[in-house]
């Protein structure tokens, strides 16, 4: 469905509703029980909060397609991540927490080493992060600004940092300087369309003068610049929605893809328990609020099971507190899957919870990724799950007559 | 999801998939039983492979559409049937095993009687296929070329024949001649774009020889030409999906489906058994085996339930070699449904078996229509078979960061 039929269905309540994301929380079976993480998590908190709900499996992009986060967030807020599409560099400041307006481009950039004109090492013999701390300290002493064009440089780790340009009439549609391969010269930066030209110019300069400042350094001595990218615009969700949305999130690049839809970023602490806190503390000044658990992933990612498992119990310890709030509507799901057992995001849907008043509830003792298959939902793409939020939150007017 | 994305995220790997499409497995209950055919059929093999895989249903086209063989097919190899439209004709040639190329437009043609300028048989009393044969070699001996572009006819069963052009320029959307009632004219071959005024022309002109060699044939003295057209021009799965895809069928069609999308024909005989030769002498040259049994789908189209059992249990029998080859994603499922009991392609949607090692098992103790309705994979297009199949052998790259 398009976004616009929804924006003009949508209709301002009082209504409240909490998506819940515990990132990366669908899984595998663990090899020696046959047990999910989700299945072997203890969580009669969440259990109990579900079962008057309906389950299901949410497909981020499609069948068979693994996402990553910037477009398995997309999704659930109700963007067809096949639509808008965020390029790597914009994801990478948001990484980094820079606020991306349209007045930027931002750029993943790679220290490498090069020899008369060739790229030797595309990563530079993956520098330590303190030597790409002063490499990046020293370009920004040496270059500020390119025909009017602000240039900014973010650090990251070992060998990988963030270029940004901040001006008027920058635009999108840039080629890559990297060659992909070593002992090939790097690309200059191309303008795909007429419009990019102007930003074109600029990175080309800004290499010049990238590689005249790092010319003396024994490996760093260029960089190398990949997925040039604008951020998206993006109707935001109280534009589409008509909702007021916050978002409760203590890693960068969830916050960045938050305000990338227009969420006001709520400050909050370090453990899951805070998140809580600050949802208890702004539940009145919003209808809308994203929580986002980001360690189901961290540890699905790093092929640990069983701390996985904790932090979905560390969750359902704080879901007791929901209760007293009172949300008309509560969604718990991942953006995607990330099973300890492949250490990575995966394939396979998003078991998916809704709890609401006016539905047939599904009656699941406990929510898994096997009871979701056979959840009265179905199967769908997460783009749909907002506005199944949305209708359940009786936000949306009927449509036609 | 377009073939573009799918393509920009598949990559080359060591895994290997068979898709084993037993056409028109899908089936309706027996009357005096109530089973449909993959229920009555004892097949141990066949649900043991698949009791640790996920079922669905997988609908060709869209729902309450009956395909045909070619649709059902591309859908299944990845191409939306919607938007790769094989053209009638084509199939024809598909069917007797020509292999069409861009230089080639194909006609399904009709023997048909006329008097005074106007058709009164549509099918010239459906002569029999020896008289048949003598016209296709009267023809071939009286036509061989007009304005540069060869001509060439293949015979069929009882009235039906195939006419090709084989050529420079020829391009498609060309009208037919059939008028579709007996009692009218034949219609000229129109141009329905201006590059096809040349086909037209050379098809105009053939019609004019083509009646005066059959001038004097009692009941044959014409035919009329329908679903005129070329091959589409289809990227090869090799191209889109990365993969070394081989085809083992016995039927002409099919091959020349799998011909349009790349595949590599491996020659093969007559028997379920020999399909499975051919699979082992061939298991370490190909990543992607299409095996096709055709003769579910010919007894359920006979009305014959007992022998489209028959067929699936001999299918079942083979199985146990597939163990010993490890095949990284096995799927099991139809291209359409064709119950006996409709004597016929049907609407049904295809039983669909999915076994590969990173997936939550449904663990069904049996492969059929009722339990693929409450299968993991949940309801989905065939053409959303390939990502699904590619994702679970680990074919396909993260979408987006």
């Amino acid at each position: 469905m398009e976004l616009e039929t929804i924006k003009a269905l949508s209709i301002k309540t009082d209504s409240k509703i909490l998506l819940l994301v515990m990132d990366g929380c669908g899984g595998l079976g663990n090899p020696s029980t046959g047990k999910t993480e989700l299945e072997t998590a203890k969580k009669p908190n969440l259990d109990k909060l579900l079962k008057n709900g309906v389950f299901g499996l949410a497909h981020p992009v499609g069948r068979g397609i693994t996402p990553g986060s910037g477009p398995a967030h997309l999704g659930l807020f109700g963007y067809d991540p096949l639509q808008y599409v965020i390029g790597r560099g914009v994801l990478e400041a948001l990484g980094i927490g820079f606020h991306m307006t349209s007045r930027h481009i931002s750029a993943r950039a790679n220290f490498a080493t090069m020899k008369d004109g060739v790229i030797l090492d595309r990563r530079a013999g993956r520098i330590p992060t303190e030597v790409n701390l002063a490499l990046v300290a020293k370009l920004t002493e040496a270059i500020k600004e390119i025909d009017g064009v602000k240039i900014i440089f973010k650090n990251g780790k070992e060998h990988r940092f963030v270029v940004i340009l901040e001006g008027d009439g920058l635009e999108d549609g840039l080629g890559e300087t990297d060659p992909q391969k070593e002992g090939l010269k790097p690309h200059l930066v191309t303008a795909l369309n007429p419009k990019a030209q102007k930003a074109a110019d600029v990175l080309n300069k800004l290499m010049l003068k990238i590689n005249e400042a790092l010319k003396n350094e024994p490996k760093a001595n260029t960089c190398l610049l990949r997925g040039i990218a604008k951020c998206p615009h993006i109707p935001s969700m109280n534009e589409v929605f008509k909702i007021k949305p916050a978002c409760i999130a203590n890693y960068p690049m969830y916050k960045g893809l938050a305000t990338l839809v227009g969420m006001d970023l709520l400050a909050t602490g370090d453990t899951i328990k805070s998140e809580f806190d600050t949802l208890e503390a702004n539940f009145e000044k919003y209808d809308f609020f994203y929580m986002h658990i980001k360690k189901t992933d961290s540890y699905g990612e790093d092929g640990n099971f069983e701390n996985k498992v904790k932090i979905i119990e560390e969750v359902d310890r704080e879901i007791p507190r929901l209760e007293k709030l009172g949300f008309d509507v509560i969604t718990v799901t991942g953006d995607h899957s990330t099973p300890a057992v492949l250490k990575g995001h995966s394939w396979h849907p998003n078991p998916f919870g809704l709890a609401a008043k006016y539905l047939i509830p599904d009656e699941f003792e406990t929510f898994n990724e096997r009871t979701c298959k056979k959840g009265g939902l179905g199967q769908f793409l997460s783009v749909e799950a907002m506005p199944l939020m949305l209708g359940h939150a009786r936000k949306l007017e009927k449509y036609g007559a």
